[in-house]
């Protein structure tokens, strides 16, 4: 399988590591990598016979810009020479996210998809702008969108609704899906500190970003949701489609007031099917123990499906980390290469 | 595709039903079945054509032997006459479980393997006796062996550690498997009774059997957990290196004593791998509420895998019932017309 990577951020990264790691695993399955190129902002490395694995962590252990890389390392390199690889199966898509635009990522996984290369993205601007469309593309030129970490990482929202519950109609969708929202209500619960100190302490301990407002306002949340629901649920909503309020307006004393009725304030996203109308909301909601959300700790994320005749399923983990993200883009290789249809 | 249904109990029923009313909905993903023999104990039907869905839905109504049926129904119909089929893509193999030959499943499914035929089966016999001879059978003659409805019905135990881990090595399970015990537990916890007492209400709602034995005894858990280690791990375990205690003797004061803590009493079964060896085990635990498994109430069941590179991750759900475990049969189907290698 030839394969080049775009992206060469931490996940860009972690993934070549696994590479390496994982080479004779998936050599097992009959799964035999040849890394035809990878480029990040400044250029890139295009070698058609294959980059080799240790160099290529050596070269990033010392961070150096790939063009630097000595064999096949180039300024300007870009796209199109990726695209010109002989018999390119995957490009796998790892550029930063713009939910305006959706660039770079668009244009990439665009231009790969009419070339009938299969893509694996990270990236959730494209997916949450234009899934159908590039769905459309990827069948017209028999080609595969795989998504898998735009929602959640590591933990499989994509894949739990997909696979898990194939054949069966999904009617609702519920999901603590931000660990960042999640740790900070969980911090203010425990001891008992008012919002701006709990996410002080997240942004600290580099839990949130310098600039949380995706997170704490819920964006990141309805993102995710409106991802799945597209998905899952084959809609085609935008993110203007969603009720969202985030956590900044939560109160220490609201989060008192759950406890002492034995429940905790959690930030769900919820996708809402009856016979007439789809509804989609993200809010901070009172979960009490028998919710299957209500035991989400953490940076943990989970969500849950109901479904028509698979009953209900939740699925919950998704470890936080640059090694469990670039997992779960390995996850969607390996699918891929077992012959699955996304 | 054209598939043959070998069983004909409720599952088989409710999986003739879901075939009718899900026809259009599969119809758009592109998989059109046609149903071309059904057997139960006394015979079959036998249509290379197509048996009808709606007619055969009617005649299941009046619960009459599957011989009566008016169109290629006939007594004496067997294994052979079904594979003699011309292109007979799938056979699902429903018979019931036996644990110490596999038979009649095993015999079944080894000759459709034989023959180049996928098969999709509920029956626990044959996969916990004989699986990677089963598997290497299916390897050599390219067809595949699904057996997601063995291991928890609707609860997706077999596909959350295949699909959603893919590229993950698995390096514990633990799982709340069987929903009778989960039951009687639960009952001795609310109303603070004996475990005879949980026993007869379990049995007299229909949720344990009148012989509980293999439930209570932890041997259903102990099976679906081999199973899940064999196909997971890539193990070849046999039902007797795994430590069985059921909860027969869990009682009320251990209950009690355990929910004084912050605790409740699962049955769970645990795979645990370490560098040097692999321990198999079912048996009561005290659960805690940080644990993911804590919260598996009344006939839920949930398994939870240890991954090197994708964390942990619990899935949670599975209802009970008929129309479920079809809809686990389906859902093999579903993934196998999708193209997934098993």
């Amino acid at each position: 399988m030839k394969i080049a990577v775009i992206g060469n951020g931490g996940v860009g990264k972690a993934l070549i590591e696994l590479f390496g790691n994982k080479k004779e695993k998936m050599a097992a399955e009959g799964l035999n990598l040849t890394l035809c190129a990878h480029l990040d902002s400044q250029g890139g490395i295009l070698d058609p016979d294959g980059i080799r694995l240790p160099q290529l962590m050596a070269h990033n252990q010392h961070n150096l810009p790939l063009k630097e890389y000595p064999k096949g390392g180039a300024p300007h390199l870009g796209l199109e020479e990726v695209l010109k690889i002989e018999d390119l199966d995957v490009l796998i898509e790892l550029t930063p996210t713009n939910k305006e635009t959706g660039e770079p990522g668009l244009t990439h996984i665009t231009k790969a998809l009419t070339k009938g290369i299969h893509v694996i993205t990270a990236n959730k601007g494209p997916v949450m702008l234009a899934y159908h469309r590039l769905k459309k593309l990827a069948e017209k030129h028999e080609a595969q969108l795989w998504i898998g970490c735009t929602t959640g990482g590591a933990l499989p929202s994509v894949n739990g609704g997909m696979m898990d519950l194939a054949g069966a109609e999904i009617t609702s969708i519920e999901g603590v899906l931000n660990g960042t929202t999640n740790f900070i209500l969980e911090e203010m619960k425990e001891t008992g500190c008012a919002y701006g100190t709990a996410l002080r302490k997240a942004q600290e301990t580099g839990i949130a970003e310098t600039d949380p407002t995706l997170d704490v306002e819920g964006w990141d949340t309805a993102t995710k949701l409106l991802i799945l629901t597209n998905v899952l649920m084959q809609e085609d909503r935008k993110l203007t489609d969603v009720v969202v309020e985030g956590i900044t307006g939560v109160t220490a004393e609201a989060i008192q007031k759950a406890a002492d009725d034995g429940g905790k304030i959690k930030l769900v996203g919820r996708a809402q099917k009856t016979e007439k109308r789809l509804t989609l909301a993200v809010k901070p909601e009172v979960l009490f123990s028998d919710h299957p959300l209500y035991g989400v700790d953490g940076k943990n994320k989970a969500v849950r499906y109901t479904t028509d005749t698979l009953g209900d399923l939740t699925l919950m983990g998704g470890a936080s980390g640059l090694i469990p993200a670039a997992a779960s883009v390995l996850r969607d290789l390996m699918n891929l290469h077992r012959g699955y249809r996304y």
